[in-house]
């Protein structure tokens, strides 16, 4: 399998992404395409230029944080984020990966390997660590106004997401709102609660702030301006009460006794909530893996979103979004049980799609 | 100063209820009217029925949490929250707390005290601990779906709140978007940037969910969806890491040995975060002092809202609002440096609305 990175994306590029790309190039047996300055490139690579599954593109050009993206990615045909995409576009890589400006990869994305055949607007989905194990969010920022039917099609993508790569038989699907009632919620929620209804997805109706870390669902559906900021306002809590904590641990001379142990209680802790264990979030609903990694992507993170881009391909995340064309032409529909997901099989027992997928 | 408390609202009514009240009573010495079935409350008070400060208002029906709360507010003259709004109404009481439902809450200061003048939708402004000292964030959950004026006028009151109560001379306001820059965000908050920016508050302009619990800002100004999701969200992510953080000591021979020490850490981390020691939210744009608890508030959390209360009716919050009358006028406009608070003083000096101040 080969995987395009992005070698020039990211706080830390492009040393800790090539750290990462080798890593992962090792660990797993991956062949690794590391698309940016050739220059900086090898002479980041130090002693392992002569691995011999890792390849360097070179790309002249590099999209910098602040430009606007569909811009950026139409001018810089030759820069790093656009030439990844265009491997999955060419069939020369699998899946790419980017650590860059968000804005840019999705738009390198979706002009470079396209949308599925019926999805409207592709989502990122960030998958968070909850009581449990894992809840994917989507869509986390791809879209900041949304209409209803492109919800009822995050729901599905996350549904498959978690079918797939979390290995959960039958998820439950959840609607982000301020009540569990149906009655509760804002126009958008209110009109896309009947279309999950009524979708035979394993929708268990609306939850709340709260369930997002609780893991109440395993799939949480929201607009990408809910979904970025619940993102940041989690981000920012925990780096907030990490050092609330320091603090008081500072401030007492009896809890200052028991800092070492519990420093290493808080490693195991921090490193269950730290966003670099699940490396990156998939772009779905484009025709091809793509990863969305943090800008502060170091080594670690870069490998596991390399190993995510991996687990997409092998577990035909793709395909199995693409088997669910028939599903995807509800548009804008008024909820009806005649209509949505249940023409391709319930969800409630995992077979979704099954008559038309691939596995 | 009389306070009507409602004593039949909340999981823990009237017990918890009666408790904070009689201890705000002898605390603060305020007069507490506490309004409920007199023979529950009564027993409820058990030696405490001498009080000379706490006076008890038969109210012989109750609003359940499930209940419509406009059409139970309508119908149920004589419940607790309404007859507590209504003692507000009537100038027997400066304010009501309230730990029921925040719909019946809202519907009654609503219906029975009525909004300020050019007020177009009270909002919740909920008080967040931040590394620094306290965020004001509203609207909390008040209004779900917004109109750029009403966020405007969020703006506005969240700041006069932060100066009058949290002491703060010139509150900092941001706009909760998904980027810092002005052209990120939605439909909303892009058309709510300009409303803001020529305002004369102190705008500092977008902030994303991470600045929420940094202190970026004093004032963060959102919708009634978002910021109830960020709310729940917060409140949902305290409780996973710390039943996270327990697992991880639990795990763990040599972190167990630390564990007395953690927790004593943990106990006044723990207080730094907790909703009871701010007590309430205050419903902010009714005619009136309205504090809403949360539905699992105990004796603390009531007596540190009713001093919520004081602090309000003391400071002139309410007086300060209604002064600000002619701003509030401006609706739907479009954004213009001729417009705005401006032509009531510029806020960056802190003297927003000082002409037409009672103060």
């Amino acid at each position: 399998m080969r995987i395009a990175v992005d070698a020039m994306g990211g706080d830390y590029a492009p040393g800790e992404i090539i750290k990462g790309s080798l890593a992962a190039a090792r660990e797993y047996g991956l062949e690794i395409i590391l698309v940016g300055n050739e220059k900086q490139v090898r002479s980041g690579m130090g002693g392992d230029n002569c691995n011999s599954l890792v390849d360097i593109l070179h790309a002249p050009e590099v999209i910098e944080m602040g430009e606007p993206p569909a811009v950026a990615v139409r001018r810089k045909q030759n820069s790093s984020v656009v030439m990844a995409a265009r491997l999955v576009k060419e069939g020369s890589a699998q899946a790419f990966v980017s650590a860059g400006s968000t804005g840019a990869a999705m738009a390198a994305a979706l002009l470079q390997v396209g949308r599925i055949k019926g999805v409207d607007r592709p989502a990122i989905a960030s998958v968070l660590p909850n009581e449990k194990g894992f809840t994917v969010l989507l869509d986390a920022g791809a879209n900041v106004d949304c209409k209803p039917h492109q919800l009822l099609q995050f729901g599905l993508m996350g549904y498959l997401y978690a079918q797939k790569i979390l290995a959960i038989s039958a998820p439950k699907v959840g609607l982000l709102s301020v009540g569990e009632e149906e009655t509760k919620g804002n126009e958008l929620t209110l009109s896309v609660f009947p279309l999950l209804k009524n979708s035979g997805l394993n929708f268990t109706g609306n939850v709340e702030g709260r369930d997002i870390f609780q893991g109440t669902v395993d799939v949480v559906v929201c607009d990408g301006f809910v979904g970025n900021i619940v993102l940041k306002t989690g981000e920012g809590m925990v780096a907030a009460l990490f050092k609330m904590f320091k603090e008081e641990i500072a401030r007492n001379w009896l809890a200052r006794l028991g800092t070492a142990v519990a420093l290493y209680a808080l490693r195991n802790f921090r490193r269950r909530l730290d966003y670099a264990e699940y490396g990156g979030a998939p772009l779905l609903g484009v025709n091809g893996v793509a990863i969305i990694c943090h800008g502060s992507s170091k080594e670690k993170a870069i490998k596991n979103a390399i190993r995510l881009a991996r687990e997409s391909v092998e577990n035909r995340l793709v395909e199995a979004i693409q088997n669910c064309t028939e599903i995807f032409k509800i548009r804008g529909l008024e909820a009806s049980s005649e209509q949505g997901f249940n023409e391709c099989g319930d969800s409630r027992n995992g077979d979704l799609c099954a008559g038309g997928g691939t596995d």
